[in-house]
């Protein structure tokens, strides 16, 4: 046993490799072993010494195998034990959606220090770098983050409808884009209106970003007609319209300016 | 008119200085005048160069001048217009909680370009610094966002509560922690257990940052006796007790460890 006995969690944010913070940029600068999600792109190994390690052990859109998640625990005590630095690298924030929490308390049982370095959670800041708030004085005044197995579960029908028929929360569900449609029809059924504002933005900050906007009636077949079937959000709300007006206005700024 | 023309709104993050992302920084670096909310740190200014302006605009914890906002408007226009690379800081994310909105729309009104840097909102990657994770899969399945105003404006009450007491949601509220005691009785009131396990985060990531928990009905007087009266995160929901035990086993990491 000659490992550091620490791990750093870190979030790589939306996409952009310029996206993560510079803590994040950092650390990984010294690490020895990166344990990393499907949702990196190569130009994040930029900040990474020539010679590190690479895990892969992300999952894929709606695939989650069996002890996926045993397995990662695992490997990462493993790792701390043996490396001086051990990166865990994880798509946006690492504790939202992202099962952080599990692997802190995991490396805590298991007496090893651990770190978190925050992350920009796509559906957070991704929203806000293409120029969407989720909060907005007139607008939406709150924003409730979601995924789309809540509504798999039926929880879903928990959620209180009238207040974003009132246009003052913002929802956002991060989730497949294939599940779009499913979703849009049963936030109907649960009633709100067909004429909602609603968008979809896939894959933020990556070159093949995508974003598709009208409303819960309608964006079903505007992502089809996208072939967008990436993760993303759906994003359902009053500042969808406002988002839409400001695209008219101005320009959508931000996604690529700095490659 | 020899200006760029361009406006970047930055976000700046909970605090510490390499907590910005990597693309904030440098676009910070090429700054001719920066307008800055008052929650930006002095080491922040290290990533600017030494002639830079800085507009400190900001607002403190429950101040807001009649017509700051449109102030700041029509600053920004006018310095847009004058130099070639503005800046507008943010604390946390620009567009949460943050009016990123009304200026991107103010400026795209006058026709001025406009980029978001989005950066980590202290509500969301704040707490998962700390090792707090706001989603867990036997703890929290969703995040709601909210400001203390909502409780002022009475809206708090269309907040569904049955949620939260099953233990389902996690609540995080952006306010001064003065309003902590009225707003927990508020939510005991609107029929929250007062075991449901509270926690507040103070100016996360700066040298003062302060943390306590308990619960509904006891985290008013933890407060008081901590003396923290800054701006900062109320969080309420099971994820608190999580955290609270993942304190006992391990050690929580990660404020200080970058400087």
């Amino acid at each position: 046993m000659n490992g550091g006995m620490k791990v750093y969690i870190i979030g790589a944010g939306p996409g952009a490799a310029d996206l993560i913070t510079v803590r994040g940029s950092k650390v990984l600068g010294k690490a020895d072993i990166v344990f990393h999600d499907a949702l990196i792109p190569e130009e994040m190994w930029r900040w990474c010494r020539a010679d590190i390690l690479r895990v892969d052990v992300g999952k894929r859109c709606g695939e989650d195998r069996p002890g996926r998640q045993d397995t990662i625990h695992r490997e990462l005590v493993e790792a701390a034990r043996r490396y001086r630095t051990v990166v865990r690298l994880k798509g946006g924030d690492p504790c939202v959606f992202g099962r952080g929490g599990e692997e802190i308390a995991h490396l805590a049982a298991h007496g090893i220090e651990w770190e978190v370095v925050p992350g920009i959670s796509a559906g957070v800041g991704g929203a806000s770098l293409l120029g969407l708030p989720l909060t907005h004085r007139d607008h939406a005044s709150s924003v409730i983050l979601l995924t789309a197995s809540q509504a798999e579960s039926g929880t879903l029908v928990d959620i209180p409808w009238h207040l974003l028929s009132s246009g003052r929360i913002t929802i956002v569900f991060y989730l497949c884009m294939g599940k779009v449609g499913n979703l849009a029809q049963q936030l109907i059924r649960n009633g709100l209106a067909p004429a909602t504002p609603a968008a979809c933005l896939s894959r933020i900050s990556w070159p093949d970003q995508k974003t598709v906007s009208g409303t819960l009636a309608s964006i079903a077949s505007a992502v089809e007609a996208s072939k967008i079937m990436t993760p993303g959000l759906f994003i359902v709300g009053d500042v969808v319209a406002f988002w839409e007006k400001m695209g008219r206005i101005g320009k959508i700024q931000g996604a690529f300016a700095h490659g």
